[in-house]
C-alpha cells in the first residue's frame, strides 16, 4: 500500500528523478520502498493547490471539518497492523510503542474534534460602546508541516501540528521525515480517504517525501503558506526561522526545538526518597532511548553524601536497564558525538559504567560536574538527544539558583523536594518560572498530557515562541488570528458573532 | 519641567554630547529644549536596570500594579497645561486633539487597571487527569517601546504598549519619539512620580531620547530586552523585526504599520446617500491631517454615474476643509513626494482642485484610477501618509474581487452597501476578512474604540503579527506567555491556580 510518491491533494505523483529510501535501525539494513523526492515543481503545486482549497476549506463549518477530523482518526486506525509495522521497521521501535502512539494520534485528531463541536475556540468578544464590536478568529491560511524524527505518527503527518491547523480551516503541506517516509505514506493516504469521504476540497492535506534540505526550504519560501510548524533540532528549527523571517511577508513558525529540562532536586528529597527518585529517573532517561524532547538531561543537587548516594544508584539502576537502539544511523552518531564532547570538557565524569553497545544501540550515560564548571562552560548546556543526563554538585543554594537564572529557556523544569521546605522551594519555583514552560513537583518531565491545561513550549531556543503551545487544544491558536467586524448587521455576521 | 535627560528609572542624566530641539510644524521653529541623546552607555544601564526590576515587579500583585497604573493615569492629568502646550508646539495639532487624547491615553491605562482588578487576564485552565495541570500566564520581561510620530500620548510614553507591559509585569524603556521628546519627557516623569508613589521597584520604567537610528538598534539588539512594540512605517518597522529576529535569541517584535485601508462601495449605496459618504469620507480622509494609521486611502467603485457623481462630491467637499499643518517637515515632505510619486503613475489623475498649502500644511487630494492600472502596478498600493484617498474604478464585480484578493494585509476593510446587496456584500465581506484585522459596515475606519471586542492589527504588512492587537484589553496578551503548573501542591501554586 506504501506508493513512495509525493500526494499532492488526491493525486499521487512522482515527477522527479532523485529517490530514497528509508532504514531499519534494528537490522542496520534499508527497507524495501522507494521514495520519490518531491520536485521544485511539485512543490508549487502543492502550493497552488492547498491555497485554492483554502478559500473553500475556510467556510466549511465546524462541525463538517469535526466530522473530517473523527475520519481521519478512523482510517489511521483501519490502517491496520502494516501502519505498525512500517513504524517499527523505520524507526526500530517496538510494536507496543506504536500502539500507544497511535492511540495518542488518534486522540489528538478526536479531542481536536470535540473542540470543534464545543464551539469555544473562536472566543467570541463583544462590545457595544460608541460602536457594536464582535471578534471572532479566522485561519492564517496553508500551514507546512516538518514531521519530526521522534514521533512518527504523533509529531508527524496527521500529529498535532497537522490536525490542530486542519481543525481550524488551515490546509496543511506536510514535509514527511525522510527517516519514516513510508509511515508518513500510508497516514498521507488515510487523510485523503478522510478527506475525500466527508467531501472537503481538494487540496487540503499533502505530502512530500524530501531527504534534502530544498523542499522544505521551498516551502518556507512560498508566498502562499502562511505558517510552519517543526519539531526536531534547534539548528533545523533555527534555519527555519530565519528563512521565514527573511521573506517578503515574515510568518509565523512553531518550531519545537532542544531542551535539557532540568530538574532540582533537594537533599533532604535524596534524604528520605534517593532509591525512589533513582528508579524513576533511571527510567525516565532512558524512555524511548531518551528521545523525548522532555528528557531530563541536567539534575542540579547540593553536594553533599545524600547527593552521591543518588548518583551510584543512578549510574547502579540505569545500567541495569536494557541499551535499546535510537532512531537511525545519523542520530546515534550524533548522540555519540555530543557525548563525547562532553565528556571531553574540563570537569566532567562519566559516574555511570561504560557500556559495550551494537551499532544503533545507545548506551545510557550519567556524568557529574561541578557547579562552578558549569557555570563557566556553556558547551555543558547543550543538549544530547539520547538516553543522557548530567548531574551538576552545586556547593550552595546561591549557586544553584545562580545557574537557573543562567539556563537557556527550557520545555520543563522539574522540582523534587519535602514539604519542610517551603521557602526554599518557593524560591526554586519562582526562579525556574522564567526558564521552562512547564513546571513538575516531585515527578518526571516525560509524559506530556494533552489537554488544555497543558503548555508544550517555553523560552527559546525550546520554542520558538514560547507564547503558543505545541501539545494541547490551546495548540491551535498558532494557526488563528482575531478579526472585528464593526456595525455588522446581523445577517452579514458569521454564525458565532450572531444575535 | 521639561529637563531633557535621559529617565533611567528615577535618576536623570545627560551622559552624551550629542542634543537635539523640536520642532514647531505650525511656526516653522526649534522649541525651546534641549534633549540629550542617550548614550550607548545609557542604553545599557537602562537595560541593567528594567532586568533587575522584572525581578521585583513579576512578583508584585495585580492588586498593585493596577494602583501604578491609575496613579500614571491621575499624574498624567496632573500635569495640566503644560502637557497640552507642549504637545501642540511640538506637534502643530490642537488643544482640542490634545485634550481627547489625553483622555484617550487615561482611559486605556485605567481600563487596564480595570482588567487587573477582574483577575481574568491570566485565562487560567484546570485539568485533572493522568496529572493534575493547571495553566497561568506569566510576563515576558523587559519591553521595548517605541513612540509614534502620531500620537505623542495614546501610542507613546504612557500609551497602549507601555501600559499594557506595566500591566502584566514587563518593565518598559521606551525610546522617545525625536519629534515630541518634550512631551515624552513630561509623560515620563509623571509614570516615574507614580512608580515611587505606589512602591513600584526602580526601572520599572526607563525613557531614551534619540533622533539616531542607534539608540532604538541598540535596545531591540539588546539580550535582556524579551519582546518590542512599535507604531510607524513599514520601514522602520520591518527594520526592527528584521533586528530581533537576526538575535541570538530572536524576540517578538509587535509592530503596527502601513495600511490603506480599502473601502468598497457599491453603487446602489452611491444612488442612494452619495452626498452622506462624500460628507463622512472627506471628513475622515482628512481627521489628523489624514496622519490616522487607519485613514481610508483606497475606495474601490464599479464605473458607473453614481461612482463619478460621489467622486466629484468628495473631491468638492473635501477642498472646503481647511488644510492643516502636518506633524513635522520630514512628514510633509514625504507626503508629498508620494503623492507626487503616484500621480506620475499610468492612468492616475487628481479629481480634487489642487491646493495651494504654506510649508507644513498638507493639500488634501483625491486621485482616481482604473482597476486595471491598479491590479498592475503595486506602486499604486503604497501608502501615502496624510489626507490623500484614491478611487478605483473596477470594470466589474469580478474585478474588485481581484483587487480585493491581491490586497496587501490591511489594519481594516471597510463595506458601504444597502440591505437588498445581501449576497453580493456577503461575497465582499468573506474576501475583505482575509486581508484586514477590523471589518466595518457602513462606516468610516477612522476611530478605534478602546475595547476588548477590538482587532487593530492586521496580516502583514499592516502589522508584524496579525495574531495580536496593539489596541484593546488583549494588547496585554502581547507581552505574556502561558505556563503549565504539573502536581504541584496548593502552598506553592500561584493564588490564581490554588485550590
Amino acid at each position: 500500500m506504501i506508493s513512495g510518491k509525493n500526494q499532492i491533494g488526491k493525486l499521487l505523483v512522482n515527477a522527479g528523478k532523485d529517490t530514497f529510501k528509508t532504514y531499519n535501525p534494528k537490522s542496520g539494513e534499508e527497507n524495501e520502498w522507494v521514495f520519490f523526492e518531491a520536485s521544485p515543481n511539485e512543490v508549487d503545486q502543492a502550493c497552488e493547490l492547498a491555497n485554492s482549497a483554502f478559500v473553500e476549506f475556510r467556510n466549511i463549518s465546524d462541525k463538517n471539518r469535526a466530522q473530517f477530523l473523527r475520519e481521519i482518526a478512523n482510517q489511521i486506525e483501519d490502517l491496520g497492523d502494516e501502519l505498525i509495522q512500517t513504524y517499527c521497521l523505520e524507526s526500530g521501535l517496538e510494536a507496543s510503542r506504536a500502539l500507544i502512539e497511535r492511540s495518542r494520534t488518534c486522540y489528538q485528531i478526536t479531542s481536536l474534534a470535540d473542540t470543534l463541536d464545543a464551539g469555544t475556540w473562536k472566543e467570541t468578544t463583544f462590545h457595544k460602546g460608541t460602536n457594536d464590536l464582535r471578534k471572532t478568529y479566522i485561519p492564517l491560511g496553508p500551514v507546512v508541516v516538518f514531521g519530526s524524527s521522534n514521533f512518527p505518527l504523533a509529531y508527524s503527518t496527521a500529529g498535532g501540528d497537522t490536525a490542530s491547523a486542519l481543525a481550524v480551516g488551515c490546509p496543511v503541506i506536510v514535509k514527511s521525515h525522510p527517516m519514516h517516509a513510508g509511515t508518513g505514506d500510508l497516514v498521507s493516504s488515510a487523510i485523503i480517504r478522510a478527506a475525500e469521504k466527508t467531501g472537503m476540497p481538494n487540496g487540503v492535506f499533502s505530502n512530500l517525501n524530501a531527504q534534502s534540505y530544498k523542499v522544505g526550504k521551498a516551502l518556507v519560501e512560498d508566498g502562499r503558506v502562511k505558517a510552519v510548524g517543526f519539531t526536531g533540532s534547534i539548528a533545523g528549527g533555527r534555519a527555519i526561522m530565519d528563512l521565514a523571517a527573511a521573506r517578503h511577508e515574515p510568518i509565523p513558525v512553531f518550531a519545537e526545538m532542544g531542551s535539557i529540562n532540568p530538574v532540582v532536586i533537594t537533599t533532604l528529597a535524596l534524604q528520605r526518597n534517593a532509591e525512589k527518585w533513582a528508579e524513576l529517573y533511571a527510567s525516565s532517561i532512558t524512555q524511548g532511548t531518551g528521545q523525548f524532547c522532555t528528557n531530563p538531561g541536567l539534575i542540579l543537587g547540593i553536594e553533599s553524601p545524600e547527593l552521591d548516594q543518588f548518583a551510584n544508584l543512578l549510574s547502579k539502576k540505569i545500567t541495569e536497564i536494557k541499551p535499546t537502539v535510537m532512531l537511525g544511523s545519523s542520530i546515534k552518531s550524533a548522540y555519540t558525538n555530543l557525548k563525547e564532547g562532553i565528556l571531553m570538557q574540563e570537569g566532567v565524569k562519566q559516574i555511570s559504567a561504560k557500556i559495550e553497545v551494537d551499532s544503533n544501540i545507545a548506551d545510557q550515560t550519567i556524568v557529574m560536574v561541578s557547579g562552578q564548571e558549569f557555570l563557566k562552560n556553556s558547551r555543558l548546556h547543550q543538549e544530547v538527544f539520547g538516553p543522557f543526563s548530567m548531574i551538576v554538585r552545586c556547593t550552595s543554594e546561591e549557586e544553584r539558583y545562580q545557574i537557573i537564572n543562567g539556563l537557556e529557556g527550557q520545555l520543563t523544569g522539574t522540582i523534587i523536594s519535602e514539604k519542610e521546605e517551603l521557602e526554599k522551594t518557593k524560591k526554586i519555583v519562582e526562579r525556574l518560572s522564567y526558564r521552562v514552560g512547564r513546571i513538575i513537583f516531585n515527578g518526571v518531565p516525560t509524559g506530556v498530557e494533552v489537554c488544555p491545561a497543558m503548555q508544550h513550549g517555553g523560552p527559546y531556543p525550546a520554542s520558538s515562541d514560547s507564547r503558543f503551545t505545541a501539545v494541547g487544544l490551546h495548540g491551535i491558536r498558532r494557526w488563528i488570528r482575531p478579526i472585528s467586524f464593526q456595525n455588522f448587521p446581523n445577517t452579514l455576521l458569521p454564525d458565532e458573532l450572531k444575535q
